[in-house]
């Protein structure tokens, strides 16, 4: 194979099989199958089809009835994508039914109902899988909901905060994806059965009642007109499944800045028999997160393909349009693949509260000068307790001194503060604010939403 | 200026006034006053600042009492975004109060809330247009409900339909642009008052009172947890707007091509003076179209950089989140002139419906062939249909005869109609299939959901 | 398969075989054998590895003798990609010569010198079938040198070309483009032997000798510092596809838009036996232009890729080089199906003289309206013509009287023109200014250059 | 001002002056006025124009000449791009030279080859400033050619390396832009002067002379067919400074990441005077690299904008090429500020020895494994060294015993090396490889290479 999601050793590090199994050649065709099956039993119950030839149609409609040979050849022959199924579906039927497959639809009906099967397929695993995540991440978030460490901003250390509360960010930030999620089905997955411009003109005098029933029966809306040239449903999938991986980027971003040999405070899970290097035996490489990274990008990168799908020209346009059958695959695959990484990653996250705290230690002191400044305020007023912290800040920085010292040595605060004073003053765990209570907030905020979660 | 969107000759082609003064850069330091003033008055009320405070930095909180001289001598120095302008504001208070302002804030926070705000006063002028847009789009729909043309697809004749369908297609997908609209504040439209690294320490014990309050007093939602590094909001916010591109690059891409010299069946509004050419007097271009294909494009390859900016590292990171300060108001900016170019565009639309009728009768009733096909399923049974059918359209195109004459001469139908039976088959208003009842069905879907549109 | 360059029924719409086979995944695991085994021969050569040992293993590098089995089994344990294929050559090895592989070598140089192969093999079928191409339009752009059809701006008609100077155009911009990629071998196909961190450490005190060697054994050029970081090479191995899908996008959409109903100028070779649309059998649609026009926007977006690609955290980093082996397969197989079907399209166009000439006279003379300017000028001065003309036009475009009539009819030019001198002035040939030399000066550029082609 | 790029207070930010002024509004309007002057002066030559009314062109071809009241009011009358300029032109010149001006050209003929000496201008200025760039970085390289610090794969520490190979890589990478670069002038430097289609028609029999003598006179090639539909060469020269952002942007990360404060191996020069956050004054963030890698994104995704502007349609396409008018200052302006702000950053790089040589430590040897490995297989065999190491750095590792006490601890090397012995095997500087090598070889070839420097 030549893309590497089909590839027979590293398929599975790109991809997922039950993902792949949605877009599969075979299940493909079979929802064409499906598809026709369904039309031919509504146009049965309206009396335009003649019921015999629908059973049939229906009998027949699986795809290992299909003539794959003839297909091959029909398409070197035809130069079509749906017509050498067609003719084969119609090979497989007997007694006449065949001429009744099809009958008032046209190419695009087939392939893009099957597409919106596809999308809502892709959906449900990827909700699915999202929602467990949510759920491992809001776990994680309460276990370590008081567990201090440092907070960093522009790459250096900042404040001190909590390890729940940056999970819960996480948290927080899936359940806005999920509710992104929720909020598609009646917008992106779509029934088409309106012929070759859009007219239902094929489908004869009961058009309407025949696409209603179809709609309810695959579950799809149905819209007020053809959606042939309007592909926005088509992008918001696209484009959902690319913030989604931008939020799946930043998680996996963050264990693999965390997992430096120079932080260390967390590690992925890792299996004994994991090779990390082939000349550098001592290396823990975050191998998942990395790889997520990789991925993310190509399914952030794919939604500037589905939003350049829709300046469609005129009633139908594959040049365009087509575009999904790259796209959509490609996007959830790898999606899929990823939020898999994470459910593993944060699922089996090794924290390393050592070297949290090793490194909450590390400028000594110094991420707490604005917690300092707010309590210096108080015992020296807000202008002079600047004043005076700038001027041992400044000192210590110079010297190399730490806080605690510093401030011990101050002669500015002689006599103001005892050594247990000062040790509270310094105490990184009494300054993260309203930490616990965001992490509370947002498992609230997870079961007021969850309310409306769809069964899947 | 360098850029095209506030070049001083052409920057309304490229943008509206309304929008770029959302933008404009007084107005983002007034906005950054307001907050400082919400905030100061919430903390009053609180008891966390002195009321004359309060009131001293409310009664300055106007862009105009800034020294702009001032501002412009510390941004050299102080290599800072806002604290010029903090300093600035605190020159201008009296009697201390200059203390109390932005007391237990940081920088982003004034920053990311002014973006919020930004953000809801460009989607409120967005939203305004394109509903605007919808309401015109429906006119037109209903005005040309049954004006028959000829469909097209894959740029080729395919069959008829009407005109006032094509322009359905148009507004049901304005309207699904205005229902994502719609379903954005909560997410995107965000209150940051988190402090450094999210955990509100600095705003003391009262923290999640003081958030909520300036929540409701600046009508934005309160997260359950710190968005500082979750830019999922703003990546929602810029990806719709390019959905809603997407959607106006379309439309103007089909007003384009159907305007064509060869087609001609529509025409952009155009004034007498406009200079269609240097040298070619006779053109008539789609101008107004034409550009609006250029600006969908940046428009939509904007989202790009927003999904990029969603792999926020730690707890807050410049080199993503500063993209919004290009992204937000070029794509905003952008935008509106797009749909105010589409508004004028589709209000005066220019429709030829002499061209059209002509283009109609093109391919001298080939496009009837799926017609007759039904047709004459009816009278000869459809495998012969098919065959006799199949046989006169081959001959018509060998020999180029018209249809009607091709089907009068055919010995294959000889005496089974007659003339104005066959001028009845070909009557291509007579195969339109649903297409009115889908633009009556997309008023009333617009109806039905407009019932929620917000008041702007 | 997921992926639908992979599909097994549609894989030859959407990329070729040959260009398939350099990406093929037995092929990858040979190339890596490949450079095993020049690694050995090199070292052995240097007395480095025994010369026995590096016998056996160039004996044993061939694909087939990999146990399969055992690479999937060992694939799920190492949880790496290299170390699997790297222990079943090994295994395959006899008396101990396994040992000897890879010896000094990191698991990237491998993988990245067999990039760089992948890419020159690449880079060889798209260049050869792009010389072709070249070689196609310049003899087509010679054989309508003199072919006078309506030339466009805006979608307007504009004024009298050629077709010729059309193709012309294509086939200049196709040599720019096989001058950018001749330029790319010595930036864009290097060697990798570099070790870990790029220091060659592992290598030895031969080190240099080592990657010298190899360089010229393998036709790899050797950087000065190691590129394991520096992605740029690969990044204008992408971009420069994408370069040329632009190009191949361009000669596709024209022939796409040219082939309208309306305009039908140009048509695409079709088979007999190829469908059209299963309900519209009188469509001649231009499925291998449309269908470029899908593809090339996939190669172009993946050039977004390719540079996110080169901005690598220190030594290594897979969350960007990964993408290697997503983007380039993608963007080559799909560029090279382009190639092929301009190839055949361009190759057996279908010119129809007849609309070309038809549709010239469309706007009845007014495309003459700026040579009517500049020879009214000769004979009337410049002001003096421009204000006649402009009344003439006027009053025809009011009246729909053709320019011919009214230049006959104005009583301003009464008696300055006989009719054949009229008849002179609005000759569409007679205005096509240096259209022919145009046309002689692209194969003159294209001689000239060609003469530092490669042989392929 | 709505755009980043132009905003008051921090253009200077996201743009320099010196590249502004290149885009400026005036500046394009005095390019159209030479051009005019240009081609009014070599028709003067060919006796086409009169001589006294060129001499008054060129004489009044200066922007101040221009009404600017009659331009923005004609703008709004005319809705063109150029015939305000071009009437105000008019004006300005007396004895009716005005009618001389433009005399046989077309708008896109002036702003088009206006285009190309804005993107040569803005090419001189990046291609000095980079040449600037790669001498300070080989100075830096050849300073710290022997600097011994960890090098880093994966996040993890990996081996040993140098700084100056490091810097080395940048350099390189560097010099293969300016090589790009260097390409580039004669297939994206282009006169334009072609007329309405491309025919030079209007430019009358002597049409070939004169781009010929227009060309030598602006220094732009004259391409053998006209280039108004064929953009790739302006595609070439943003695709190319997208790679040159790539460049820089890893350059920048890669200080933005070792100044992290768990790194800290350097820094950025910092005025005293620069504030890092309104809230943390123990802080020092690393502004412009990180700011830089900010804008690095934009003008790496303005490439997909290029590429879509090759698909023109027909002869002439503003929906795509008037993007030139949005990508090309953007990504210009904030090009030159980055490569601008990494000459600021390299050029005065604070590198901390001291945290290097710490770094380099933190593993406690473990980074030396690999170099073990091969020493101790001189001594013990391969198979036995890789053995008996494994087991010394397993224990090691499970014990948290530094390597060089594990090895003087192993039993199984107990007597076979003294602790001198043991202190060189673990030296860190012995295992650079060709490091320093690498440094002499990058610095070669840039002389090599800077032979064919043009002179800007």
């Amino acid at each position: 194979m030549a893309h590497i999601i089909d590839h027979r050793f590293y398929k599975n590090s790109w991809g997922t099989p039950e993902m792949r199994e949605v877009f599969d050649e075979r299940q493909r065709f079979q929802r064409w199958l499906d598809i026709w099956a369904g039309l031919a039993t509504v146009q049965a119950e309206l009396g335009i089809v003649p019921q015999e030839a629908a059973d049939e149609i229906v009998a027949k409609a699986k795809v290992e009835n299909l003539d794959e040979d003839f297909i091959f050849e029909d398409l070197g022959r035809a130069g079509h994508t749906l017509v050498p199924v067609l003719r084969a579906f119609e090979k497989a039927c007997g007694n006449g039914a065949g001429e009744w497959i099809h009958y008032g639809a046209t190419t695009q009906d087939i392939q893009d109902t099957a597409l919106s099967m596809e999308m809502r397929d892709a959906w449900a695993i990827l909700l699915r899988n999202l929602l467990t995540l949510e759920k491992i991440c809001l776990d994680k978030a309460k276990a370590y909901r008081d567990t201090t460490m440092v907070g960093r901003t522009h790459n250096q250390h900042g404040l001190p905060m909590t390890l729940g509360m940056k999970i819960a960010s996480w948290a927080a930030e899936i359940r806005r994806d999920i509710e992104r999620l929720k909020a598609m089905p009646e917008r992106s997955f779509l029934l088409m059965m309106h012929g070759g411009v859009g007219t239902m003109a094929a489908l004869g005098p009961q058009a309407n009642e025949i696409v209603k029933r179809l709609g309810e029966r695959f579950e799809l809306t149905v819209p007020p007109v053809s959606w042939a040239s309007a592909r926005d449903g088509v992008a918001e999938f696209v484009s959902t499944l690319g913030i989604v991986a931008g939020t799946m980027g930043r998680i996996a971003n963050e264990v693999y800045q965390l997992s430096r040999t120079e932080i260390g405070e967390m590690h992925e899970p890792m299996a004994d028999t994991v090779v990390g290097s082939t000349t550098m035996p001592h290396k823990r490489n975050a191998v998942r997160s990395e790889f997520s990274g990789t991925m993310v990008r190509v399914v952030m990168n794919n939604v500037a393909l589905a939003l350049q799908s829709m300046i469609v020209t005129h009633e139908r346009d594959a040049s365009v349009w087509r575009l999904d059958w790259h796209t959509i695959p490609e996007s959830s695959v790898m999606l899929d693949r990823v939020i898999g990484h994470m459910n593993t990653v944060i699922g089996g996250l090794a924290v390393n509260e050592a070297r949290i705290a090793e490194n909450l230690e590390m400028t000594q002191g110094a991420i707490m000068s604005e917690a300092l400044m707010f309590r210096l305020s108080d015992a020296l007023g807000k202008q002079s307790a600047h004043h005076v912290l700038h001027g041992v800040l400044m000192r210590a920085a110079e010297t190399g001194t730490p806080y605690r010292q510093a401030l011990q040595d101050a002669p500015e605060l002689a006599g103001k503060f005892d050594d247990s004073e000062i040790a509270a003053l310094l105490d990184y765990a009494s300054y993260v604010g309203t930490a616990g209570d965001q992490v509370d907030a947002t498992i609230a905020e997870s079961e007021r939403l969850s309310a409306s979660d769809p069964a899947l």
